[in-house]
This record gives structure tokens, C-alpha cells and sequence, in this order.
């Protein structure tokens, strides 16, 4: 995390994407998972504000096909409708007319028109949505006892094993401006925009080019720096809605406090970023690599997400072993020119490498270190003053446990 | 395997680096590893022509560094000196005094000048050689109680838990002439030039240039296209010594039997490297992508190794789950430019997807078809004609125990 800057951000923990003014949220189970909500929806109250981030992947699911299309008409969005349990990928033409029956479906309900509703799914790929089930469940989505930003949270949720949410607040024009967030993502996890799907509402008052740039800028140093197994999902995608109710004057990168909302933004996105990553398909510790000395901003990431990446950084750290020579060896891979006697590695506060050669330490010490939930690595590259931060995962005996026997 | 042109190859796999005339091997243990074999030898009568391949990595091992220079000098090694348990990689200063003590010593013994020495290591990375037990050992070496092919491909593994070898025979000028192989390699392999060692020898007479233009075209297609868990060792070498003992008449590109040649040096390289794939850490089961219609080489290869190191494909492949959506989603995210609708993918001789849909399949027979130890994924990216195989294996259990708990 950068400096705060001037801009005081509160940050509230226990609150999610209907702490900014006029936001619902909900969900049900519509029958596509057994006992476990699957399909959610948030709701503005008037049309917001929409920039949205996708996968990279070639095959880039329906959902994502559509609302990418809805999106551009306006650049705006009153409600977001998202099914798990299926990603509605690899589905072909019907996979799209499914999409599109989900969107006008939930219009429907709404009384709005239909490209102001975005949908995304999450689930597994190449199977037909259960329209059986989800068209009468949309029929019964807004019932009252569904709505909960509880029951929207759970809802979007596959094999995570804890809801990802929180939210801030900051002044803007002397108005209180909230950015809610709330996501999921355990597996197929690598985001050049993971499935990970992030959604993030607030009542800013802001123009579409300019929420795009910072909404660009904060994943590239958030959700597009996490990994759990260096798969690129069919499904990503982060989408920020923004109504306004705030009433600031609207937000440009001129305004005086444009800094405090994109560190705002920043802290949802990595703080949800985070909790993907520690929510890692059978992970039991967070780990965050910071790179530091490089001579550009791209060559600190590459380091960073190539240590984060690397199986035998992930089962080290598993095992509580600090093995330093699988981290320099992942630096020495990355593809980054760097200076092998120039670097210093240290794992927690324990320096492990410099000057080419291993640093004593003390083995149980760090070993105990390593006993942690959360495990830092620094890395200085000394060759410059850009940094980055990566965030991964341990790879345990339950990754591969529930990747041995996910779809049958 | 490409078509064995008109040349006649004989595959020998009980054979072996003896079996081309003049070369011997044998192993010990010096005490690096508990009763274990842990340093190894071959020797050729005379002066071999030699060629290698190193690894990418930055942080390359003091052994390569010192056996590089000594092979630039003339071309021509006789003997090489292998050392298990300890890498001798992030050493500094002392890790290339250690190199060049051993390269001396083992010259010393055989009475030839030390360039024609070349060394190389594997194991624990950051720990000085105990050379306390090395020179005693290479003191030792040559005693006839320790020559012994099997003692040799014994003493340069690791986590392996086989032994990896092959020889062929192909006629040149009427010459019998043999090419030999033996390996190493378990884990830390994603070769770019992994731990990988490879050691080829054969009596044909062939100059350095052709020889190592024929060991990068091979290896690009052979050891550079396995994967067991996408780390690039700092130690990967592959390294094949030609001692003219057949006395063919000079093997150049233009010779009529130079295809032969090759075919007999991409037989043994792609058996071991196989024979590696097969042996990855805690693997279960080797798996064959191979990708047809692409438009150029680098494509094939690209889709085949994206495909062979997706963490999703390998435990799906464990858990005998015919899960095509993890290798559709791999071919997405790999960077290269396809078409999605034109692509077919089979899981052994069943189709799973075409015409961007999923086709209708027995579950249970693909998943009996899954229970087997080789499985082969067939990708035709319907773009052009280049193609390329890539190997890798299953991520299980034991992956993550071995290397939870390799160093402590």
C-alpha cells in the first residue's frame, strides 16, 4: 500500500457494497447448487456510472460477452444479476442467448431497460445454464426476505470457504463518499483480470473515462497481482458502479480530492484482492511478496509474481521450510535482468540472501516465522527505485485435493 | 516422434553412456547423502567433441559456469564428474573454487589437463560442497569396485525414484555408431534448458559446430518441452561428448546419413526426457499434449506447454476427472492468438470439445481412459501446419509432501 496521501480514508471492515447511498443487494438459491445460494444481484437506485475490467482469456465466457455490450451503450448500469455454480463458458450460442435471457429477464423485474443490467457467472465451464431453474428464480429474486448484502455475498461464492467484502469512506467537496466492495475467487486464480469476480459500488460522483482509469490503475496493482495456481479464468472480471447519490461535484483527476478516492479504491480492491488470495483453494497462509529496487514498475511485478507463483515457494512455505534458494531461483527465472550479487531476499525480518551468497539465520526462528497466517517476502533488487507487491498462497495437500475431484 | 526418415534406428533401452565404444561410467557414494550413490563419472579412451546446453536461469550454478569455460577452449571434454545432494549453486566466491578443485582433482586422477574435466552438480541450492567428503571420493572414483554403468545413472539422482537411460544404433559410411543417454530430473524442472542433467555420449565423428546445432535443435523439441512444475532449475545442463571412435568419416549437415544421426539423438533425448516427465515429483501418471495446426512452431509449443503446466489440468488428470474445461481455459489464456470456435481438443481417442461446444462423451469411459499411466491430449488449432508435443504429469499428494519437506 502506498502513502495515504492528505486524503483520510476510514476504512470499515464489517461493511460491503451497500454501504454507499442507494445500493441493495440479495440472493437465493435458485436450485443450480444444492443447499447453497447461487444467484445474487445488486440494485442502484438510479442508473450508475460503469467501468468494468475482463479476463484476457480467449475464451472469454457469455456473461462477460454481454455485459461488455451493454456496458458500452451507455457506459452505465443499475443492476448486476450473477449465478454460480455454472460459468456459462465454452457454451456456444446458446451460452450467449442465455446471457442475454438472464439480462432482460432481470430488466423485466426491475422496470429498466435491459442494458442496464449486467450478469456474470461463476462455476463450471462448458455446461448449459439450468434456465429451468434460474428463470423462475429471477421471477423471485427481489422478494423481500432475499434481500441482504449477506445473501448477495454468499451467492457468488464456488469453492471459497469465506465471504469477501469491506468498505470505505472519505470526503469529497466535504461530501462523505462510500466505496463498497464485495468478491469471490478461491481457484483458477492468475488475474490478468482470475474466476474472480470483484464488485465494487459507490456513490461517488464521477465521469465514466475517469472511473475506468482508476479502476485500471488500482487492478493492475491489486487483482492483477494475485495468483493461486496460475490459471487465467474464463470469467474475470472486476465492475465498479458509481451513482452519484454522493452529490460531490463530479470527479476528475483535476479535483482536489481524486487522490483520496482512488486510494479509496485502492484499499477495497487490495483488501479483497488479499482475502482471494488467502482464501486460495486449500491454502492455509497468505503470502505477500514486495519487491523493491527495480528498474521499472513491469520488471518489480514479473519478479514479484514470479516468486508468488512458483510450486515449490508455495509447498516450502506449506511445509514451514525456508528454502530461499526456490525464491532466488524464481527470481533468477523470471526473466528480468538482474544482478544475481546485488539482491537481497529476506524472509519476515529474517535476511536469508545477499551478496550471492546465503545469510546465517537462525532455522527454528524462521521456521516459526513461518508457522504464521501471513507470510512476507521482501526482495531488493537494487537497481532502481519502482516496486511491487504480489499476493499468493500456500499449495497444500487440500488444492490438490479439491482440483482432483472439482466437476465429477 | 517425427518419421524415422529412410535411416534405420535401433532403440536399445537396457543400454546406455556405454555403449558407444571407448566410453566408460561408474559412481560412488563419498558421503554427501546417506547410503546413497552421490558422485558419479564418465570417461571417454580420448578426447571427446563436445557440446552443450545450459540453463536460462540468471542464477546459474558455480559447476556450469567453470565446465562452460573449459569447454569453450577447444571444444573437447573427456571426462565429466557428477556430484548429487548438493547443487553448488548460489555458493559465491567458493562454490567456483569448489568447481575448479573438483575438475582438478578428477584431472589429476585420469592424467589428462583439466579443461578436458567437466563437472556438474544437483541437489540443495546455497550449501558449500562438503568437499571434506568430495576428495577423498574422487581420489577413490577409479577403482574398479565402483565402474559400473548402473553405479553412474544411480549417483546423479534425487527425489527420482528411477533410473533413466537409453542407447541407439544407426549406420553412418557402414559404421555402426552408437548414441547413448542417461538422465536426472524429479522436480524443479520446466526446462529452459530443468533440475535436469542429461548426459549423451556416442563414438560418431562428428565436428562441434554440427554437434551442437543438432543438440539445440533436439533439445528445443525434446528436454525443453517437459514440464513437472514450472520452476527453471539454476542447474539444467544437457551435455553430449562425441569421441570419434566409430570412425565414420566426418558427420556434417550435408552427409547423407546426418539425418539418421539426428533422428538417433532425438530418440535418446526425448526417451529420457519422458523418462523424466513419467518420474516428476509425486507423479502418477505422464501426459503427451500435442497440439497440430498452429501457424508456426513457437505457437504449438506455447499452447502444448500451457496446457501441460496448468495446475487445474494436472490434478484433474490425478483425480481421473475428464475435465476439458481446464485445458480449453489454458489454450485461452496462453498468449497465443487462436480461433475458438475452430478448435478440437480429444482426451485420448475421445472428442471433448469442437465448434466452441463441449461434444457429447461416456463420462465413465473417459475416466477409465483416465485410470491409465500415459495420457494423451490431442489440441488441432485448425490455423496451419506446424505442431509440437509437449510432456508433463500429474500434481498429487506427493508432490506437495516431497516438497513441503525437501531441505529441512
Amino acid at each position: 500500500m502506498q502513502a495515504i496521501s492528505n486524503h483520510k480514508v476510514v476504512v470499515l471492515k464489517e461493511k460491503g457494497v451497500t454501504l454507499p447511498k442507494g445500493f441493495n443487494a440479495g440472493g437465493m438459491n435458485c436450485g443450480i447448487k444444492k443447499g447453497k445460494l447461487d444467484l445474487g444481484y445488486i440494485v442502484s437506485e438510479v442508473p450508475a456510472t460503469a467501468a468494468g475490467v475482463y479476463t484476457t482469456n480467449i475464451f472469454q465466457a457469455a456473461p462477460l460477452v454481454v455485459t461488455q455490450e451493454s456496458i458500452a451503450k451507455e457506459h452505465k448500469i443499475q443492476a448486476v444479476l450473477v449465478n454460480s455454480g455454472n460459468a456459462n463458458a465454452c457454451t456456444g450460442e446458446q451460452g450467449l442467448k442465455d446471457a442475454s435471457t438472464m439480462q432482460k429477464a432481470f430488466a423485466n423485474e426491475l422496470g429498466i431497460p435491459e442494458h442496464l443490467v449486467a450478469v456474470t457467472a461463476t462455476g463450471v465451464i462448458g455446461e448449459l445454464l439450468p434456465m429451468e431453474k434460474i428463470n423462475p428464480g429471477i421471477g423471485q429474486i427481489l422478494q423481500a426476505e432475499n434481500e441482504a448484502e449477506e445473501n448477495f455475498i454468499q451467492a457468488i461464492l464456488t469453492t471459497d470457504t469465506a465471504v469477501k467484502h469491506i468498505a470505505v469512506q472519505t470526503q469529497i467537496d466535504g461530501k462523505t463518499v462510500s466505496i463498497g466492495g464485495a468478491a469471490k475467487g478461491s481457484g483458477m486464480i492468475h488475474p490478468n483480470m482470475a474466476t474472480m469476480l470483484g464488485f465494487i459500488t459507490t456513490d461517488a460522483n464521477i465521469a465514466h473515462e475517469d472511473l475506468l482509469f482508476a479502476l485500471k490503475e488500482v487492478t493492475n496493482q491489486t487483482f492483477n497481482m494475485i495468483t493461486v495456481d496460475g490459471d487465467t479464468s474464463t470469467n474475470d472480471m472486476v465492475l465498479v458502479m458509481a451513482n452519484g447519490l454522493a452529490e460531490n461535484n463530479l470527479l476528475t483527476k483535476d479535483h482536489p480530492d481524486w487522490d483520496g478516492f482512488v486510494t479509496g479504491l485502492k484499499i477495497v480492491s487490495e483488501e479483497l484482492a488479499k482475502k482471494i488470495a488467502r482464501d486460495g483453494e486449500g491454502a492455509t497462509k497468505l503470502i505477500e511478496v514486495t519487491v523493491e529496487g527495480a528498474q521499472n514498475q513491469k520488471d518489480a511485478s514479473i519478479v514479484g509474481k514470479s516468486i508468488i507463483s512458483s510450486s515449490l515457494v508455495k509447498t516450502a512455505i506449506f511445509g514451514t521450510d525456508a528454502n530461499w534458494g526456490r525464491i532466488v531461483t524464481a527470481i533468477g527465472y523470471s526473466g528480468v535482468q538482474i544482478q544475481p550479487n546485488a539482491i537481497k531476499v529476506a524472509i519476515g525480518p529474517y535476511q536469508v540472501f545477499e551478496n550471492g551468497l546465503p545469510c546465517p539465520f537462525d532455522e527454528a526462528e524462521v521456521k516459526n516465522y513461518l508457522e504464521q497466517e501471513t507470510i512476507k517476502i521482501f526482495v531488493e533488487l537494487n537497481l532502481g527505485n519502482h516496486s511491487a507487491t504480489a499476493w499468493g498462497c500456500d499449495l497444500t495437500y487440500d488444492y490438490v485435493k479439491i482440483n482432483g475431484s472439482y466437476r465429477t
